[in-house]
């Protein structure tokens, strides 16, 4: 039995199992976390091999797994490792989903002598006539926040800034609709790749916050401009030296998270959530700055969380009943 | 002296000398071209030295130039030629810009044994409380456009499709303002690097006008959903098998070019153009798809023409006194 220096023992082992990378973290039945570990061994790197799978949950948490033959850890993930080309597809379950409904939908994969790991499945959300939306390992996140704020099950609207964030609604514990905007990919494609990174330092530059706020209020202000067009706007004040090339990427980035939270504000307004409580989950600079771009908009953030997707997984486990009893 | 097959006399070298290419044509006193060579060799592959631009003018164009040593031919270019980085920088000249004002702002380069090349600046557009937006080379091609058709000198809105789109705005033979829209930029940075490019089929399928129309009607009633949710709807409907693989660019080249028109025809009309003659100026089949598009949006387009730049170069060099007189 794997037992924590403060002599808790654990109850699950749960996996954070992304496209980037894997977190692992051993958790007691109280839903403490005992130990954690990361490595870059993300789904993006698998090339969909079930044994690149295994190996790389071997490495991050075989010693734990191998402290207790007789009475195997219970093992629980989420994320893209359940995507069609992860290490087994736990197909999408759609919106309204509670915790009960992810539960329901997991898959098993086994690996090693005998051993088993769950996998949750991920959100589809198919608004009347406009496309469908989909996440994986955010709705275990939301299940987290629901964990440690159960006053939030009533109705919530939770942000997840990111890659691809997600702003989700959460309405009587259940995961309502959510949308997507592809704000933090969008940042580094013209960071790195467009003729507007090609004007902005290398090394980067410290952050500079004014840059950063002038960007959120002129997205703010856009009217009908789009953002297609306020991004050139990146190259002409750097071609015309009204900003510092120090300045033009927080500027970029003050247009990119100004114009998420602009549609996703509408969002909010348009589901009803308009006088709910206000979430930002997420990296905390990340959120910090998110915080700053919505005091442009006088929108107020009733709480900031870093990764809930631990306790998501913990609670998930919980309620299905899937952790291990202590004796 | 430079004779056509026709026995017409070359009156000028014209060169559109962009950033990724460069077109040379020789024009008589009429305005009519005789010859017209390419290269890639743009502004982009110079790293700003001042031999390479005058060693690609050398191989595009001694033999037109050695033809008539003792009357050098007048040479005249505009675009990135004349950039900050190009080979020799022709300032920005601020809107409302006139033919004249153009041509008092050129600067000149020495090469070769004693010969000049002209080179045009670009313009600059400061709306009040803004940012400012530059072009270089599609001034040119505005003139070119009013050269041929003298009527849109009153008002006209000018579309110019492209990596950086252009919107302008015609007022009394001046360029009185314009907007810049990154669509073709966008398109290619969101193909070639993004998560959603990853869906698409290589080497590209035929061209999805369907999923094209869909794509634009899309971003027409976006409603408050912005770019950065809708752009994301290209990978959940692949994943979801809503929309082919293979028509997956064409959705998302419809999303953003809708975007742009969405953009775009508000700002025609927030420029009093609503009633005026609406153009399409560039390559054939991209100008296709933005007739397409306006169509989703009842947009009529009065002429769509072809690069106008030579025209425009002539109807400058004419205008200025530089087109070399015959005998």
């Amino acid at each position: 039995m794997v037992i924590s220096s403060s002599g808790q023992h654990a109850a699950l082992l749960a996996l954070d199992w992304g496209s980037s990378g894997l977190r692992a973290f051993l958790i007691d039945a109280q839903g403490q976390t005992l130990a954690s570990r990361s490595s870059a061994m993300g789904a993006s790197v698998m090339d969909g091999k079930p044994q690149a799978y295994a190996q790389a949950l071997e490495q991050i948490a075989g010693d734990w797994l191998q402290a207790q033959p007789q009475l195997p850890l219970p093992l629980l993930a989420c994320g893209m490792v359940g995507a069609k080309h992860g290490w087994r597809e736990a197909p999408y379950v759609d919106c309204p989903a509670s915790e009960a409904d992810l539960a329901a939908s997991s898959v098993e994969v086994a690996f090693g002598v005998g051993q088993h790991l769950r996998i949750l499945p991920g959100l589809r959300y198919q608004p009347q006539g406009m496309p469908p939306d989909v996440m994986r390992g955010e709705e275990t996140q939301l299940f987290g926040a629901l964990a440690l704020h159960p006053g939030l099950a009533e109705a919530a609207c939770v942000v997840m800034p990111g890659t691809h964030s997600k702003w989700a609604e959460l309405r009587d514990a259940k995961v309502r609709g959510f949308a997507t905007q592809m704000t933090g990919e969008l940042f580094a494609l013209l960071r790195q790749h467009s003729v507007l990174g090609r004007l902005m330092p290398e090394p980067e530059a410290a952050t500079d916050s004014s840059a950063f706020l002038a960007g959120v209020r002129a997205a703010r202000d856009a009217g009908h401009l789009g953002l297609g067009h306020q991004l050139f706007a990146v190259r002409s004040l750097g071609l015309t030296e009204q900003l510092p090339a120090s300045g033009l990427a927080d500027y970029m980035s003050g247009l990119l998270i100004g114009h998420e939270l602009r549609a996703g504000l509408a969002w909010r307004t348009a589901h009803g959530l308009g006088l709910a409580p206000l979430l930002l989950i997420g990296e905390p600079e990340l959120c910090a700055r998110y915080e700053q771009g919505l005091n442009v908009f006088d929108g107020v953030v009733a709480l900031r969380l870093d990764n809930t997707a631990p306790t998501g997984l913990w609670r998930l486990a919980q309620s299905a009943g899937w952790l291990q009893l202590s004796h």
